[in-house]
């Protein structure tokens, strides 16, 4: 048996790329990259890769929603691992471009959201030449470059990701471009469902859940099955389901394991509860940041409750 | 070993000898009335009595805060029965007595309130004389007689439970006397702790609760125990802690039997946030109402989501 | 016109006549002493009396429950002020008793109560005589001595309020008698609506709520229109509605006074979902502490949302 | 001063020019086409445009997070309008192509994966060419034809919306492809704040909300400012705020008019009590619902209860 397979959002040079390296070194796994998340996704259904890496919760690489839903169903797939990437670009261009020459940027559209107030105060007559990725304009520079023509691209520079520019061997004008010099993409690593990651203590759970109806209780419900039971939430999104406006699945992560016992008790909540509860997988935050555990809501509390009931039960009232 | 000794608030002919008697026949059981509540509760600590039957929803006797207060600390007690008594008083006086001839009545506090209306319509001219309790004017009324004096009474007649009049040899000059025809009083048979009764599908649960802390959100916390887990309450009622104004305890019953899951879980959840809480019987319902079963929230449901979380954390997420 | 008259319970000598003596002296008022709590309020709803002092938070005569029943429905009655007494006893006798002459302590069965350690460890042979009121033992006594028979009387000793005392020129045997050093009883002035008294600060409000249906979810969201606007509750009690068991109105003081804003808002929210809200008064604390403010719950806040809103729908977004 | 001018994303033959059809002909408005959803708002902000009609709820141009982004922040505009919009495509290729020749499909991310069943059933073969928006592979076949040389564009066929095969004058090999046939895109006018459009009894309000902080506690507080007052909400999302992982901004469409009391009174709790809330307007439902009005929650409702609380401060509780 070979190394481990990994699908991802490539071609080389991406953002998930370099997620990817985090998690694995080329020389250690074979690498796969697909033309979008679903593939991504889909590779691993499929048996084609073991595991996937995906935006999860991004602004650069239109992973989240695709993301969500792609997990949302479908044949079941749990995360076992998060990556948290910098959000930064890197302008490349022919050799001899100078900043001051730059009127065309090419860039993806969510890469160009990302840097608009940078590229305003350096490149204010810019204007943006929308990319098909983050990737496309390093590939087309690259190759322009070599058949000598560069002259006849329509652009006059590109952001692409810091990984791009060693994958084609380009040369930046300007690096760090970001608007937000301390954003994050957090990327995870999904794979068939199987063992669950050990508790580190510092975990996330992740579900999705759909509500038993519309009303504006439902939801209030659905929250009060986690804080009643002290367990935190550090993410909730609702995504419309397909089939109708107005219906809304919710995605969800909570602060904790499943093998927490506050967890286990309020994720049989929801399983009792709601038309539709998937587990996403429990694994270790990429931040290490220890739950808040609220009075009464340690797992030796349950543990001692549950004596206690079974005292009651048995008759015992003292 | 003898017939089960049950004491009470006696004497003979009280409301709560009424309730004891649906409970076990004088044949059957030997009978030991108690100046008061307090003392009722006492003798079963003290081992001198099996049981205490004691008023815990009335206006007539005043059981209500006494019961409760009682059970609330002190040697554990259980309620391992309800039943209920309609709330009826018989007007009694000496033979001979008119109906027009009464101007002073003697009845408990607590008994001339639940009169008052049939009183002003039937005895207009009828001053109230306190009476200590519903069949002392009875036992005077029969003393009186046997010495010949009536006429010294400082009354002409006085209300008293029915069982009072049986066991006085009592002529009725009115009976069904109340103001609400459907008044019912609910007393309960109180016992050590040991084997829960049965679970009927109609039973209740009776708790005492002291909140974590005084704010508001306490008492909403405390509920929401309840409520998540689809648990009704039947009776919620709040009595001072004697240690300060402002502090409370609750006294809960609530619908279901301590074996049930989604009881079990609540009480549990009580249990873990809550300083205080103490368990004070599971006992059929003596209105045999079963209670409504919210989705998601029968004994399989709870079985199931069990299965479901150990499939997940055993790392089955199909 | 001439001085209040005030009803209270009497005789002169009870707990409530101190209280009473707190408001006003007897200099400047006339003491209308009355058989009970609810003859007290029937008094102010008859004219007879200008306001009734009674009982509202007690263990030693009786009033809660009355004082809530009677507040509860009939004609309009409302709270102007506060007041608290402390619970301590004084043990009287005829001259030349001594205490281990005591055998028999008549006593009301709650001042009983109140004392029971005090006298298991000072009068430990002592057998409880009960009595119909607190002060009733005393008149026994005094009546006995003037007529030079205290040898006939049915006990040695009793426990009577401090007032009463001085009301009936007694000796004490022994005074500040009380199992619970810091024990208060809370009195309250009743009067016909009229002019609320001024807001001080450290007001509170009481309030009677029927829930709108039986389900735990009634009281749950009863309780959630105080959270929403960050008012909180000091005091909540049920009472079971006389018309069948398991129906309560709920007797609720909330921390503040009606014409702060998030009241106003809070009871407004309680009068459009509730079936029955009446309301007791707005009146200062006797303890004169001041409710906690929540964030965005002062009256400037609500101005300013209002002024805000007014904004929004005159079609200024900005 | 001439026609209404509306900033869209085009070009000509997109879902949003549809939209914007319905709302106003090319006769009587001026259409002035966006490259992306930003820029069609700001076109508003800046005053080259006096309306954006923007995707708002939507898995086919992309508009949702961009178009909630872009209005949750930045000069304030509001919702003057909703639309629906039906998501189909119509298969296009070169005259003379067979369904059967079609081995490669240029079509945007998102509406490929909106046909993916349709396409899996009716092109098995074929493979992905992804587009940079629905239109460009309209407007590249149109070009290549009147070239002469469709046979060297990279795809068979296109997925586009209906739109552009009249703007393109193309000749449709499939049309009504979609895998759900009732999928709709949810389309919104915006503008600068002004007259709020008049209520119709079947309203939305759409607002924007940050809580107060990051516990589980605080969403759940937000949905009981509206739950306490009877709003119901058909539409709630979160989205990251930009500067950390972790913070979230709530999206929310609220059942009812800002001029509705309930409503009113909604708002200005959030107002009072998160940190941040803006308001996106009032304005007609496309489907005409009205919504569910709970007991109590009427304008009729607040209005006597606003009297009933002038007339306790005032001392009139009778």
């Amino acid at each position: 048996m070979g190394v481990p397979r990994y699908a991802y959002l490539g071609p080389a040079g991406t953002f998930t790329e370099e997620a990817l390296r985090r998690v694995a070194s080329p020389d250690e796994a074979e690498y796969l990259p697909q033309t979008d998340v679903g593939s991504a996704i889909a590779a691993v259904r499929s048996g084609a890769a073991d595991y996937a890496v995906v935006a999860i919760e991004s602004t650069v690489e239109g992973g989240v929603t695709a993301t969500l839903d792609a997990l949302a169903t479908g044949v079941p797939l749990v995360v076992l691992r998060e990556v948290l990437v910098p959000v930064q670009f890197t302008l490349v261009a022919a050799p001899g471009t100078r900043l001051e020459d730059v009127a065309r940027v090419s860039a993806h559209p969510h890469a160009w959201v990302q840097c608009r107030r940078w590229v305003a105060a350096h490149l204010p007559r810019a204007v943006h030449v929308p990319a098909t990725s983050n990737t496309a304009p390093a590939a087309l520079l690259v190759e322009a470059l070599a058949a000598g023509d560069a002259g006849t691209l329509p652009f006059d520079a590109a952001l692409v990701p810091p990984g791009a520019v060693a994958t084609y061997g380009l040369a930046p004008l300007a690096d760090s471009v970001a608007d937000n010099a301390s954003a994050l993409t957090r990327f995870v690593v999904v794979g068939p469902p199987g063992e669950v990651p050990p508790r580190t203590g510092a975990d996330k759970t992740s579900l999705v859940v759909h509500l038993p109806d519309n009303e504006a209780g439902a939801l209030l419900a659905m929250l009060e099955q986690f804080a009643v039971r002290g367990v935190n939430l550090s993410r909730i999104e609702s995504r419309p389901i397909g089939d109708a406006l107005g219906r809304y699945s919710f995605s969800i992560d909570a602060e904790g394991h499943i093998t927490d016992e506050r967890m286990g008790e309020a994720i049989m909540g929801l399983h009792r509860r709601c038309p539709y509860v998937r587990f996403l997988g429990s694994y270790p935050r990429a931040d290490a940041v220890a739950p808040t555990v609220h009075v009464g809501t340690a797992d030796a509390d349950f543990v001692e409750a549950r004596a206690w009931l079974a005292r009651l039960r048995a008759g015992d009232a003292s």
